[in-house]
């Protein structure tokens, strides 16, 4: 146990001392439970992002700052920057596709093409915080960079599925084309400028609702005809083959958006010949996607459980925001999971399994003389792959009992000068309480067998 | 293949371009072989976290500056700070451990205790870059908290055994005390101060040499007399038993050294009666560790093909750190491992295996006629947890092969129409040009076995 020593100091300023210690707003402290339940799912995601062939990289947090601004379109206040001690204006990355970016400029030349890469960490933005929505946040990254093909579409949309059934979420891959969306403006008659406000506005749709959007579009200054045609798009339902049709009417008059059509229809159709479950699969026409880099398919996927938590995963095709170092574009796509807001959506509806603790056994500890036994059957046990604590010395049984229960370790093993002289121990299954004696020499076994 | 366009925009500044377009001095890309490598020296290291019982959590990377400076020793002038949104003074964590002692604070009536944590992430440090030092760096760090037990340490030194050993690398446990040290300080008759700063000294004894050493604490104004003890205890040399005893005859006669010593002594006939690889661990009397909060066992790690790199794993026992929100102390021990110094050391004495993908398999492409076939082929295996890439369409054969074999991907399958018809794939060890005709339903059973 612990020595006390009190140190005059810290009394005098216990309140401020409070204030300090508390974590800043939209930070978290990850730990217990849900920080074992977040490393699962990050786990199984980058499981996913294996299996379709990316493959890892990490850049760094921190950049210049007129780097990671340029061409991004995040706002200014949105964005972590300073002057670091050599005078530089540096900032702290808000996303991994802009980083990647520079990446693949000053690779170019040692790059095997396409690329396809994943990255996993921390992102900052000076956001409100709100439900699911924090200042530093692990976001999951899958991009395709060097290759401007229906197969890598197609592939991006199997990828967000396949991470969705392994994580056990009931979700859809709601899915668009930024070409479908100005085939929309196109056939308005709209200018780049009134088409680039469209677009954002069809984006709040799902937060904002249909009666706002339309607000929008008048205090925008759009026209009757053209509000009417919007809310005609937006309203488009079916399944997907009946969308198709339907848009086809809307805007298959357009040379772009026929274009888009064309091109998304061959991905669901390869989804569905293919045999995959068509319906988690969407084709959305409102999907807009905020940003303004992407340039062809672009995909939202809600929470079915709860859509109010926002898309849990995202991206699409953004062919005009790469370049090789001559200047030219490289054609690229993406998805994007946000882990904490997927945690955050997951724990909301119960959806995490019960995770207390990753050890699975500890040992009960007789005293000080029995140690060398302990640190013996642990080295056995840890080498063999199982997770094993030994208990502190000095605590009575019953409480050590106590202790291994609250932390949800499923077996304890109970090891006197008795069993060692007869080669045995006693195991005992902490939520049954069945215990049973089994020679040492098939622990291990015991031990592998009820692991699942 | 991509679209080409060119902006004009581009053409006009790109050496301004290239100067932004570097990472900042000390920070890193990585990716390829050495970013498949470093995860799973990464995935080594929390599995031996884990087999010792340690738990998994994240705490936040932004803080409150007064918070991390406070009693962390760290110079002001090694933290990247700054003036948030909301006007606050924020800093980057430039480590684990002053973040631990907050979050403990604030979750002191959640935990069971011993709390016993790993954590894995980025610190921040504006350091002059070096040979495997950098601004931006992961360490992974194990502490447990609420336990000043004998069996902790033992528990500690043995987790950085384990550790080694998992990740392959002849390396040695170097392990002191610094009640030991402070024996020395006791015999000697110094003051507090000059005890500091002889620990001080003693620290920079691997790097700057003893004749360094010894001109350093003469500049100090030691005498001849302590400076001569100094010296013969930095030179105390033999086995571990052999070293015990001469520090015996140097500081037992100080109450709290033969402390210390009888405390370590615990330690290492613990790990020898247990079984444990007794040449893995070396008494030295000579490790000090830097930082101002060590109370007890300190420990660091050669690399031993190359010394020269520094402590690979480093740590000890930090009991007047920690408090208790009502203000007491409360005893912990943890290492730490910056993982880009191993990694720059075992790179820089070829001790990485060779990984350039996790990819196991890539289809060869032989038109989009085929893709829904590929499409299938590639769900089958991937079901079956096996790496999948399916090759761009479009592209020769030959080409295709090349770009297999230069990714360093193990087998390419030939799926053509008279395949399909046959209901058989064709499948190529990429090493040895090996070509196999196989029922597609015994596919994933030929490349399990064949994953190693």
């Amino acid at each position: 146990m612990p020595k006390n020593e009190q140190d005059p100091r810290h009394t005098e300023s216990t309140q401020m001392q409070r204030r300090i210690n508390q974590p800043l707003s939209g930070f978290q402290d990850i730990w217990g439970q849900r920080m074992i339940q977040r490393e699962r799912i990050m786990g199984t995601v980058i499981e996913s992002f294996r299996l379709f062939g990316f493959q890892p990289q990490v850049l760094p947090s921190l950049h210049l700052s007129e780097s990671l601004e340029k061409g991004s379109g995040m706002e200014q206040k949105m964005i972590y920057h300073f002057m670091d001690h050599g005078g530089r204006h540096v900032a702290l990355r808000f996303d991994h596709t802009v980083p990647l970016r520079d990446f693949i400029e000053r690779h170019y030349s040692e790059l095997t093409l396409p690329y396809r890469r994943y990255e996993v960490g921390n992102v900052w933005r000076a956001d409100r915080p709100a439900k699911g929505r924090y200042r530093e946040f692990a976001q999951m990254d899958a991009d395709i960079v060097g290759d401007s093909s229906v197969q890598a579409d197609i592939e991006t949309v199997l990828l967000v599925d396949n991470i969705m059934q392994k994580i056990g979420v009931d979700a859809t891959a709601r899915i668009n084309s930024r070409e479908i969306l100005n085939g929309l403006v196109d056939v308005n008659g709209l200018s780049d400028e009134e088409g680039a406000n469209l677009l954002r506005v069809i984006d709040k749709l799902d937060k904002a609702g249909s009666q706002r959007v339309v607000k929008e579009l008048q205090e925008l200054g759009f026209s009757a005809t053209v509000i009417g045609n919007i809310e005609r798009y937006l309203s488009i339902e079916g399944t997907n083959d009946e969308i198709f049709d339907q848009l086809d009417n809307h805007i298959g008059s357009s040379d772009k958006g026929k274009q888009g059509l064309n091109r998304l229809a061959k991905v669901f159709s390869a989804i569905k010949d293919s045999g995959y479950e068509s319906n988690h699969f969407r084709l959305d026409p409102s999907i807009a996607r905020g940003l303004d880099y992407y340039t062809g398919l672009v995909v939202e996927t809600s929470f079915n459980p709860d859509p109010s938590y926002g898309s849990i995963c995202s991206g699409g095709r953004y062919d005009h925001f790469i370049r090789r170092p001559q200047g030219e574009f490289m054609p690229a796509i993406g998805v994007s999971i946000g882990v904490d807001r997927l945690l955050a959506a997951m724990e909301s509806k119960n959806l995490l399994p019960d995770a207390k603790t990753t050890t699975q056994v500890a040992i009960v500890n007789f005293g000080d003389e029995m140690l060398t036994q302990y640190l013996k059957l642990a080295n056995t046990l840890r080498r063999a792959g199982i997770p094993t604590e030994i208990n502190l010395s000095g605590v009575r049984l019953n409480r050590q009992m106590g202790e291994i229960s609250k932390r949800g370790i499923p077996y304890s093993i109970l090891l006197g000068s008795d069993e060692v002289s007869k080669g045995v121990v006693k195991i005992k299954n902490m939520k049954t309480f069945e215990e049973e004696e089994i020679p040492v020499d098939q622990l291990t076994e015991f031990l592998k067998q009820r692991d699942e």
